[in-house]
């Protein structure tokens, strides 16, 4: 029997398509968005009504810079890390570009669509002969991690180093955001950031290019005017200050992982690995389970080239939790 | 003395370094915008908080087709309409392009910046030996309308045209919408729409690309995933849908636009032309009137090639209308 095409991540119009609508409502464990989203603060109608200004946008990456660690003229803000990862590969002329794979599917596709020469590596150390280097740190799905002093290296070595850190957010050590654009080395490092999984606000389209100001300014020409919207500019300062809602969702998770992988583990499912945000795990019969979860109303992440794996993100409570306990069972 | 350059529609942070802050609020007469926005309806959490999903992205699409009087498949929505006239200019092959002038200057940038041979010409009848023909309808900053049977003839003569229709709901006898994708003569036609000008939600950053499917894939190509946001997707399958209100708002915005041109007159300026969300105005000395209205707290529009014209949007009531009124005498 053939197999079915894994559904992409988040896309219950295509689950419905094809397990029919669920008894109860679909739980979305196919993508690694946090299940509690930070409290909207207050909008101010102008934010709706004005083209987004100067002052809000200066406000925005003034506090993305703090929670970062670089500098606010190292900061350019875009409509979600997607549209950076377009903007960013559009904005190098024609290069031969390594991305240490497997790893989030964008980034090859968007080097690919624009012109450059694309090969995938299975180890930084395989790159050699590439201009530009790309990883994703800690990596999805198989949350695979390379330390500050790994990508330094690399960054002395290649031309362009890009470092999308979408779930940094749980992992601050790893980040290189403090290093963009510090002299020699830095000033070939570029580091995407997400909002909108760490603080569970996706719909926002809200993310982050770090680099020295003279590459972000090719990204930015990429975007052109007014690229975030004014409510992304507002939540997103507001939410990238608030430090002690960070640390605490940081415990939150990890600590609400630990039980998500207690579950995992008793049903049988081997894990390879992940962040506080996703689980991946294998197990021979993958491809029957994630059909019998999907019957069962629960979507998980499956992936065409890897038919042992599934990516499994958190439930958001304990209702969920048995729910997927017992659709396990 | 040399005279300063203008000021960006809407940036007041540049009109504060410019001018001081003003006694009261900045008065912002300087961009295109309706002044009285749609009222936002009922976000769902949902909206803020996943990864927009099929089905709201096909409602949105299914109340633009409705309001624009396309069809559904015919519509592609984008992060506004200027990341859109990029996305266009990046989705074609370089070509000869002819951007009818003067016009709203992202369109010649966009193109320029995508590797196209652009030129501006001043009528269509000047374009020929062009591939691409790009003009505004009604146009931007001086209301100069085009007749849906000439725009039918330049799509018959040309292998593309792209009518910015940004300020066409105020003008709809004006739109080609229902034209793009019918049949021959249809088939190099798209219409570019902005939703943020006569909905006064500039802010939101939603704008939508009218044309035959196969030429949408190849834009929509460029946006990348989850190019609009899950409110703007909300808020704007709302507004397209509100009939009453578009009609109502149609009939009021000219009545305003009216009482504006009336204080104009009075103040010796010459009306050249404009729509109902926007006059564009000339006069010997509009450096200094340019300067004075800053000076207390109003902008305008500037144009650095056209140093007697400006452009004015609407005052938001009888308050600012006087204020305005006061500052002209």
């Amino acid at each position: 029997m053939a197999m079915s095409l894994p559904i992409h991540g988040g896309d219950l119009a295509a689950a419905e398509r094809r397990w029919g609508k669920p008894e109860h409502n679909w739980l979305d464990l196919s993508t690694g968005l946090n299940p509690w989203p930070y409290a909207l603060p207050h909008l101010p109608a102008e934010s709706w009504r004005r083209l987004p200004g100067e002052a809000e946008e200066t406000a925005l990456r003034a506090s993305a810079a703090g929670a970062y660690g670089c500098a606010v003229d190292q900061v350019l803000a875009g409509p979600g890390s997607s549209a950076l990862i377009q903007a960013v590969a559009r904005s190098v002329s024609p290069r031969r570009v390594a991305v240490v794979s497997p790893t989030y599917g964008e980034h090859v596709a968007a080097w690919k669509a624009a012109g450059h020469a694309v090969s995938e590596v299975a180890i930084p150390a395989d790159a050699a002969g590439a201009d530009v280097v790309v990883l994703v740190n800690p990596n999805n799905p198989d949350g695979r991690q390379f330390t500050v002093a790994e990508i330094q290296a690399l960054s002395e070595r290649f031309a362009l180093v890009v470092v999308d850190e979408a779930f940094a957010d749980v992992a601050p050590d790893l980040s290189v955001a403090s290093h963009v654009g510090a002299g020699h080395v830095g000033s070939g490092l570029m580091v995407l950031r997400s909002f909108g999984k760490f603080y569970g606000l996706a719909g926002l389209r809200l993310g982050f290019c770090l680099a020295a100001p003279e590459l972000l300014a090719a990204v930015a020409a990429q975007l052109g005017p007014w690229p975030v919207s004014g409510p992304a500019l507002a939540i997103g300062a507001a939410a990238l200050s608030d430090r002690v809602w960070a640390d605490a969702s940081r415990a939150h998770l990890a600590n609400a992982a630990g039980r998500l992988d207690a579950v995992l583990t008793k049903a049988g499912l081997h894990g390879l690995g992940g962040t506080s945000l996703f689980r991946l795990v294998e197990h021979p019969d993958a491809g029957n389970l994630y059909d019998r979860l999907g019957r069962a109303g629960i979507l998980v992440r499956a992936f065409a080239l890897r038919p042992t794996w599934l990516r499994f993100g958190l439930p958001g409570g304990e209702a969920p939790l048995r729910r997927l306990e017992q659709a396990l069972t």
